[in-house]
């Protein structure tokens, strides 16, 4: 008899192999199987996905699990290039819990919603026993219109130089320093934001876009590591050109974290065409969120679906993808 | 400060209110204002629909989590005469939760959509540290094509006969068995079953649909006041038409239940043009799970936005949206 562990829900190597042995093994088809942020469906006219949201706390600095729920839904959307458009709102609610907060965190939604001009059409309430949950979890599922059609995982090329949208690693970061009652005078806040925005300025400047990817649980090293998995191909990525906030490097030095690991639900990796590589970052920049834009790192064909990481100092490792207990409960 | 209780998540009075209060307030639209059971997006092709399952326990007379996450989604489609096509699965499993029941709840899955012709298309696995969640909940959400235009809740005139598929609620009297440990030698049965084939045959068969919705929580009395309401009719139903089963009847007698509050699964109650009941009630015998199909009332004008129950003996009384605490993880 074997049993779920919470390194099952970790978005690196346990969490993949859950999903693949279960899932995949029975719902086998050929959408699920290209394994992209989001399903294409209806001759390619859509995109369709679904995240649940069980984060703790429920408030933290930077958004709330209200928030959460709709950007992580509609960022997943907006990486196959999808503008979002419907989206359900399912919640399971403990028995006690107070109709202020719900009340708050539905505010929360309906303002990012606002900001992707998308609409909740349908949705369910359960409340169970104290007990049964722990407050409050929310199922969000949408539908985005696709604008840019081919965006995917699987088709990354040595043509192709590796981006990401800001610093890497506030949202993880927050959540650990909230959990552990960390001093909050800080100024380090989730990263967490809707992203078409600048998802639909990229296309709008004509970029060629190959792939996108939100860096979520797993964070930076999960992404390149399916990405090179994916399109089978290596990528190498400068260590030094990789952004990451001071407040984050303080809390991976204290608590030997590695930011590349740490979840985000603001930030996205690109893979963009070599010669748009760089007006994709001029067009990144123009958002406040994103100055910290930047290129880090390119495609080759050194090593079989590899990643690997340069550092200053001319030493080469391999970047592997996360393994055993991350952060329970960090989306 | 006022608290969630078990009360707003009984599909009943209480559950209505806090839907309406909080989430239609802040999520305000069109589609949704119209409280069907899936939202009918893009030019009226598709319906899409959202579902979280947290039944207690997971594994019942008739079915298990599994199969239900699959009906419950599917129906809710099928019921705006789509056929489903994509599902979304998104799981929250609790730390230490068996792998082999797992594969037993993602098996009947799999069996499930096989019937509906579906596709899972996009998941989410979330674990959880223990205590956070009570096993496992599932959330599916589903994209039909609607195959019938026009089926709608608020559309019911005078012109519709009131009609139910089978006979009422087996599901919740299963729950309750199980729940309560009763002697399971009897033949009671959860109905939980994927409605889109009987939908189909009606459509082929060409008789007028008005309206469908298939009776879950707060069963046939939420289901009958619901359409009233949103269509602003009385309907009359005949309780010695209502079909309810020896063993449901059994439990209702025992516990103080009235049938027509149990939640159901698998079964739904109809409104379609008075020409064509009786040819639905003959196209729907042909299933086997639906020989106690009838035709239990009619659409007045006798009393405003109320249903109205004729018993046997001559008597009149009003059937009310279920109130209070009914069965909390019912479905």
């Amino acid at each position: 008899m074997t049993n779920i562990t919470l390194a099952h829900g970790n978005g690196g190597v346990e969490n993949n192999e859950l999903i693949t042995n279960i899932f995949y093994s029975a719902f086998k088809n050929e959408i699920l199987e290209k394994s992209e942020d989001a399903a294409v469906i209806e001759n390619g006219n859509l995109a369709f996905s679904t995240d649940s949201f069980t984060v703790s706390p429920l408030f933290f600095n930077g958004a709330d699990i209200g928030k959460l729920a709709v950007c992580g839904t509609c960022n997943d959307l907006a990486m196959m290039g999808a503008k979002p458009k419907y989206l359900t709102c399912s919640v399971i609610i403990e028995e006690g819990f107070e109709v202020e907060q719900l009340e708050k965190i539905v505010a929360s939604m309906k303002e990012e919603l606002a900001k992707n001009e998308a609409i909740v059409v349908s949705g369910d309430t359960k409340v169970v026993p104290k007990g049964s949950v722990d407050k409050i979890f929310i199922n969000t599922t949408g539908v985005g219109e696709i604008q840019y059609k081919g965006i995917s995982s699987n088709n990354i090329t040595t043509d192709d130089m590796i981006l990401v949208s800001r610093d890497i690693g506030a949202h993880g970061a927050t959540i650990f320093a909230a959990r552990e009652g960390m001093d909050m005078s800080t100024t380090l806040k989730s990263d967490c934001n809707s992203l078409y925005p600048q998802v639909k300025a990229l296309i709008d400047s004509g970029v060629k876009i190959t792939a996108l990817r939100d860096a979520t649980r797993g964070g930076l090293s999960a992404v390149l590591n399916e990405w090179a998995k994916q399109s089978n191909v290596c990528i190498e990525v400068e260590e030094d050109k990789i952004p990451v906030s001071d407040e984050v490097k303080g809390i991976c030095e204290m608590l030997g974290f590695e930011a590349s690991n740490l979840a985000n639900e603001g930030t996205f990796v690109l893979a963009i065409a070599k010669d748009d590589a760089q007006k994709a970052i001029d067009v990144l920049k123009k958002f406040p969120e994103a100055t910290n834009a930047a290129i880090i790192g390119k495609v080759t064909d050194q090593y079989e679906q590899k990643v690997v990481l340069n550092s200053a100092w001319g030493t080469k490792r391999f970047l592997e993808t996360p393994t055993g207990e991350l952060l329970p409960r960090i989306c």
